[in-house]
């Protein structure tokens, strides 16, 4: 099955580049509200499915323990962009459980541009306190330390704490995470190809609760919360994610992915989201999941507009003047 | 027409991502030696026909006017990476014309990651020498200054530097560069849509010199020679580009663009070569690229590895474990 056509590049009048992809829109039933292109094959969540890893740091008790408010869980929930705010909040979250950089195993690499070149200026090079994971991460460690079970080689599947992330992503999506979907994420953690359909479904009971007991489903309602509550935590400054959940406080969760995922959750209207872009790029999978967003949500006038102008970002030339943009098709109407 | 998948995404044993595409491959008398996809759609050929739009820098006299060797020429050619050895040289380009980087009209911009680095870390920001384009623009202002026209303005449709490079482009690669296939790219000049097939054509011709006067012959032969033999200056530290043309010197000239468009020529077999990914990706366009020359190109082993290599590049996580890698598909073979 060939995805259509969901995302047209313009630059001038002409097409100059076009992204496939497949949309589920999924309730917590497990009823296809929308679906385009093939979102039974399996797809790499990536960062996109932040949330319900995060659902053991919770449970756990280990975020009460420590005393993790909004802020906290949004950076367990996050791929940020290495700004201060981020990297100190990720160092005080491991200095609570005892622990120091040291303990990630998520690598190091250089932030977003703009923090690049801050930390650049002041001389200094990322550690992995940058790495846009290391607020997952440092949930992770502070997981492991509250449970008391050994944190090193926390990343490996097969450790304690990524069994209990698949026994969470299992439950809440519904489907298999085995050795066969399994490979390795950029941060070093396993992640699993599942249809995009089971995302989709995930994401709906995340933000219902359906069918979760009590502990789950206070923690599942902290988590998105805590993400619609400080989206600067969850991304950083000038970021999709970001204006996306600002265009309208607490009616909309999202959370990109690399290769070009993302997953979504309206609280409104209780449905679940998980796309992806066939080729990967970001700005596709930022597009396809504003107009799918505007598409479904009862939006006013300002946050419509709010909804396109992010489906329809600008190309610009290097002295910045429009040359272009990008335009969701007909398929995404 | 959907174009076919050209190069896959393997995150472990599983394709994650996926990329369409259009290749071209054409003799000088405008015989098809090889096609894939819809190689008649008009498509932007961004940076990849830069040795043909320096071709009024060589003619007009001006690169002997101001002594430019190998080096000047690949530059003129050039998406370079905003390198030291880069900067410099485009600011002595126009120094030779009494001009400084405050005649450039391409804007600017952080270049490579390692420059930027480097760049903050001195406390500087860039300038329009920094923009990957600023050889080019050199070139375009050495020719206005030679040939006595005004530069200013130089970037615009309509500007005499303007008319001189349509004019080149529409005599080497046949077709109409007209209003209708125009819109501006990166660097503010114009950039027309024309077919992929056209593309390969004109590459052909470039390396062949068929059917081009003694004037144009001698000037196509110096720019594609300068690229080969100075590959650093068409591009930077780790470019494909670079990699490409130093696995056999002076038997590949390659040179990427924006939106992932290649042209190439292979000068033993008198042969040029045009592609675009449908979505833009430069990873899967190179990796495009380096299969196609693999498959034309009459390799002994070392060189062959070489090229499989270049089309096969691994996907690594942040700890710098492989953990994919892409793959051209059997369309490619």
């Amino acid at each position: 099955m060939t995805n259509p056509v969901l995302v047209e590049v313009l630059r001038g009048a002409i097409v100059e580049s076009a992204h496939r992809g497949a949309i589920a829109v999924f309730d917590a039933d497990g009823k296809s509200v929308w679906e385009i292109g093939d979102t039974a094959r399996p797809v790499f969540p990536r960062s996109a499915v932040k949330a319900i890893q995060a659902l053991p740091l919770v449970e756990s008790g280990a975020a009460d323990a420590y005393g993790f408010g909004n802020r906290e869980l949004a950076l367990a929930c996050a791929s940020h962009s290495g700004q201060p705010e981020h990297v100190e909040l990720a160092r005080s979250m491991l200095a609570k459980a005892g622990l120091d950089e040291t303990a990630l195993e998520c690598g190091a690499h250089w932030p977003s541009h703009d923090a690049t070149i801050a930390l650049a200026r002041a001389g200094e090079v990322p550690n992995a306190l940058h790495n846009n994971c290391s607020g997952k991460h440092s949930g992770f460690l502070c997981t492991c330390v509250h449970v008391g079970v050994a944190h090193k080689g926390y990343v490996n599947a097969g450790h304690a704490e990524q069994e209990m992330i698949r026994d969470a992503m299992q439950a809440v999506t519904g489907a298999a995470h085995g050795a066969d979907e399994r490979a390795t994420d950029g941060c070093s953690i396993p992640t699993y190809a599942v249809p995009l359909r089971s995302f989709a479904l995930g994401f709906a009971r995340m933000v219902t609760t359906t069918g979760f007991g009590p502990e789950r489903a206070k923690a599942a309602k902290r988590l998105l919360s805590a993400c619609m509550a400080e989206p600067f935590f969850v991304a950083g400054t000038g970021r999709a994610d970001v204006a996306l959940m600002q265009a309208a406080p607490g009616r909309i969760f999202v959370k990109g992915g690399a290769e070009g995922v993302y997953c979504a959750a309206l609280p409104e209207l209780g449905l679940g989201i998980a796309l992806k872009c066939d080729d990967g790029a970001g700005r596709a999978a930022e597009a396809m999941v504003a107009a799918v967003i505007a598409k479904l949500l009862h939006a006013d006038e300002t946050l419509a507009a709010k909804l396109i102008k992010l489906a329809n970002a600008p190309i610009e030339s290097r002295i910045g003047a429009k040359v272009g943009a990008l335009r969701p098709t007909a398929a995404l109407n």
